[in-house]
């Protein structure tokens, strides 16, 4: 097994030097936060996964969950994981002190988060959807809701998850079909099966909470009549826990996250099942839509986590593998070269880290805007807000999509090993492959950002961005090793500017299937403008540590960095040239061509 | 289990009007063939596929080999399946009548054999690798190993193999220490370890025959001093079968390609092995490499039929399943829309379909030139050589790069379900990743074309290529639907001989690191010129086809290759602009950054 699946320095680089993150313990609600603290929940992250994740990784997934006496029985260490986590207050570490939080920011909550999901991120799959469903039911539910359901899911006894998914209509919401009948109890009776839900069923915890999305009798049609419940697998009464008749029709077999079950569930289809309202009725989406947010970023925490593993284990491999000689000096009594002495694989590592790294700094940049959208007033919070509004369509997708560019090249970096059990680097392939299609596929997020996020507030979103990147792009013009590379952001963002300006006059003159048509291209050259720019800025904390001459290991970071950020205008940022020509062509090939003309 | 799995209308397309197949029956080798031959080779071929091959697919998958008593236990249909190939004379087809072959042309043979690797590749490798170890024997052998071991590998009753990888030498076969030491019997004792052993050991034949790769005593250092040897698992002598001495560890985990076994085998550890030089002493790899060329297209082949599954599996995926409305009118009351008419998806479609149906235009050609090649003489025949010298690499990498982008869009089409043990495409996605990786992972073929194929006979072959381009684009220039593709590909051709011209100056002035650096990537605007210029020819003759005005199926086939013309145009070729951009930088990162800089 790689010794190493995360840089722990990486991240300290982020939370201290890039993101300032204790500028946050200035705000009231971290006042109680410093330096320690932060080292303090990265180490302890750092010790759960060395002790407890990390060596689970491959057994998880050998040992996958199975259907017994109609529950999915996953690997037993998976009650232990929730305790720990519940124990260790990383289910609910955010939250108010009062309600046995730790006011921790998200800035250092996600970048723990990182250490665990690069660990094993099918193990922390069962904490953190918890931490989701009962975010919700914090945010929406009522007094009793909060009081019968928080205390044993923040405890890791009770398993949240986010049930959306019906049969029938997948990524369509609007048609679910799951029935809520009100009854005079005040409970209503819930009918319908929900498919891939992810924790869905399982015998690590006392019991499943499902927040569970169902249209009233008599609701409006579509979107606009769904409302929100809380329908648990088993439902308090009289201080003990009697059987909800939700069932579970068993997991789903796949191609990987094999130790996090998805289940079909049922509900109310042999018996009463009760159901709890969140909140008001036919606002269930709206309501939904906060946690999506969360799990958004939560996919490209997954997948910056699989693919920094994924990183390690190949560097290490690279580093210790002798094979084949320089180019230039065949001799064949010479000993064997390290593979990490090859052009090509120098090439494919740096790729890697460009995309585990760049991904890594937008989590924490959209963690730190959730921090002040969430604890500051104003414009201050409402520009934090949009940003984060704008920019969750690419946290969600790039470190989905490039992540799995960045585990292939690690898995060919190895060769024929990399396509064996032996190396987990097939494992990282096989699990990271669900990213870019749960919490909505990439061509829903382009559409999102096209169509939705970029116009918004007549692009006020945009406007504060570019602006943000101006001032990294000045910053940057400063140092001779960056300088060039501010030159070419520029040049980039003045072609990204031009290409949302003809998509937007497109929007106003044709219909909104022309407007959106190749939305998720755009989507693919807005994340490689905001990574390179999260290069630029990472690298201008790098220019200014390197003035500080320092040496070995600190040396190699920030030069690292540095040499990064050269693979990344050499090699990843040209890419956008073919897709800005494809966005501005007048071509509506996939509007015009007929669904039996493609054959 | 999805209906589809290869278009046998766009194979006679190919055969019969992209590539004029019967024109191969004027050459006297071919003469007995005709339209009648050809159509019922093509016909058999799918026979065995629907009713043997395909519907073990996924049960192939599912119960994969076992290492049991000394050996592999594969599926117990392989026997089958080679003997099957063996009686239907699949194995050894194009050889001459008096051998028992068929003279069937490589065009026929390799596009009889999409049909067996879109079914089941990993039943045919069995046959198929049989196939090329009996090709060696056959061409550079001597009359007694002939006379002993053809008959019976041709008869699908003895397995053939390529030993060529060692634990320490993986790509670097300069470094093997596989031993062989003469004896006065003639035969040599053979010691070494091979891995990654394709049927390097299995009970679906009677004998496993290695074509093997070692290094007879004081032969000289690196690749001039290796031999080609048979190393039977069993000796034939005295009539009978005697064991020899080649032992396997087992068989490797792998993500994919289950049902084809890889093995580590030991020769000659626990007991005498005796081996049987093929052809001369210290020439083994140049025969090792006749057979590595058509191994090549081998993949080729594999992952184009991979590619081939699984667009149909998606494409009916797409035509059956409703979801989600159109984008202009999302009026709930109305059904929901199948998923083919949403744009991304068509896009999705349309990618899957350009690299499918465009790597199999490129097996045909090359097959065609393989037959020109060896069945003619004189100028025609050094030119359709050195042709299909040029472009092995293309046609070994493109497929095999591309068919990975393609069978994870088609995954993407199937959303969560793609995901799922349910549809095949998981399956299509884990078994193509094996395709960048053997016979030459993509970065050595990136350097076998820059560093050898484009300089050889001071670029005489890329001069001829260039020709044949050149009459495509006059040719395409004649039609409306074609001329403007015609003329995007005349100026992509320009940039791909100014970044030539540009690197062959660099291999004058600089170092061969400095030359080859980026090897990989001129492989990938190669590959996208070569699939560009095939489409181009493609829809030439569907051009003319629909000057015919043909109607309902026939008219949506040539359509539909028109469509996929203007997709490769407008969403894949522009993608040659950021390489062009990379490979004419002077920045040479991968050559300056050291190894302990990347952390």
């Amino acid at each position: 097994m790689a010794k190493q699946y995360i840089s722990m320095r990486n991240l300290r680089f982020l939370l201290f030097d890039v993101f300032n993150g204790l500028e946050l313990t200035k705000l009231d609600y971290y006042k109680d936060h410093n330096q320690d603290t932060y080292d303090m929940t990265l180490d302890t992250a750092k010790q759960i996964s060395d002790s407890l994740l990390y060596p689970l990784y491959e057994e998880m997934d050998h040992k996958k969950p199975k259907y017994e006496d109609g529950t999915i029985k996953v690997h037993p260490k998976v009650r232990e994981i929730m305790e720990t986590f519940g124990e260790g207050g990383w289910i609910n570490a955010p939250k108010e002190f009062e309600k046995g939080g730790q006011q921790m920011p998200y800035l250092l909550f996600n970048l723990s988060a990182m250490v665990f999901h690069a660990a094993n991120t099918a193990a922390v799959a069962f904490p953190y959807l918890t931490a989701g469903a009962a975010n919700l039911i914090d945010s929406f539910g009522s007094k009793e809701l909060k009081e019968t359901y928080l205390a044993h899911m923040w405890a890791g006894k009770w398993q949240g998850t986010m049930a959306l998914t019906e049969p029938q209509a997948g990524s369509s919401l609007t048609d679910i079909t799951s029935s809520a009948t009100p009854t005079e109890h005040g409970y209503y009776k819930i009918k319908g099966q929900k498919i891939y839900i992810s924790g869905g069923d399982h015998d690590g915890v006392d019991n499943i909470v499902h927040l569970y999305l169902a249209k009233i009798d008599g609701a409006p049609a579509g979107t606009k009549g769904i409302s929100l419940f809380v329908v648990p697998k088993f439902r308090p009464e009289n201080g003990g826990l009697v059987f909800n008749n939700v069932t579970t029709a068993g997991a789903y077999g796949k191609m990987g996250i094999k130790g996090a079950p998805i289940a079909h569930i049922m509900a109310g289809e042999q018996g009463d099942c009760h159901g709890y309202l969140v909140g008001e009725p036919h606002k269930g989406l709206s309501y939904m839509f906060r946690m999506m947010n969360e799990a958004r970023i939560g996919v490209g925490q997954i997948s910056a986590g699989l693919a920094s593993a994924a990183y390690y284990a190949s560097l290490q491999y690279a580093n210790e593998r002798p094979q084949g000689r320089p180019v230039s000096n065949k001799d064949v009594n010479l000993p064997q070269s390290l593979i990490i002495n090859h052009a090509d694989v120098k090439r494919m590592l740096l790729l890697q880290k460009a995309v585990v790294e760049g991904s890594i700094a937008l989590i924490a940049q959209c963690s730190l805007w959730a921090d002040i959208a969430e604890r500051t007033t104003g414009e201050e919070a409402e520009n934090a807000h949009l940003l984060l509004e704008l920019l969750t369509p690419i946290c969600k997708s790039y470190p989905a999509e490039m992540g799995m560019l960045s585990i292939s090249n690690g898995l060919q970096v190895l060769g024929g090993a990399g396509f064996c059990d032996d190396f987990p680097l097939q494992q990282h392939y096989r699990d990271t492959r669900i990213n870019p299609i749960y919490e909505g596929t990439t061509a829903i997020h382009g559409m999102d950002l096209l169509g939705r996020k970029v116009p918004m507030k007549g692009g006020k979103a945009v406007m504060i961005f570019n602006a943000l990147v101006n001032e990294t792009i000045l910053e940057a013009q400063s140092f001779d090793s960056t300088k060039p590379y501010a030159d070419k952001l520029a040049k980039t963002q003045e072609k990204l500017v031009q290409i949302t300006m003809h998509l937007l006059n497109v929007a106003q003159t044709e219909t909104p299937e022309v407007f959106l048509r190749d939305a998720t291209l755009y989507l693919e050259y807005f994340g490689h403008f905001t990574i390179s720019w999260l290069w630029l800025k990472m690298s201008v904390a790098s220019a200014k540590a390197l003035a500080e001459n320092p040496q070995g290991e600190e040396k190699n970071f920030h030069t690292s960095k540095l040499h990064t950020l050269r693979y990344y205008f050499e090699y990843e940022l040209p890419k956008t040239k073919g897709i800005h020509e494809r966005l501005m062509s007048a071509d509506q090939l996939t509007l015009e061509v007929a669904a039996e003309e493609i054959v």
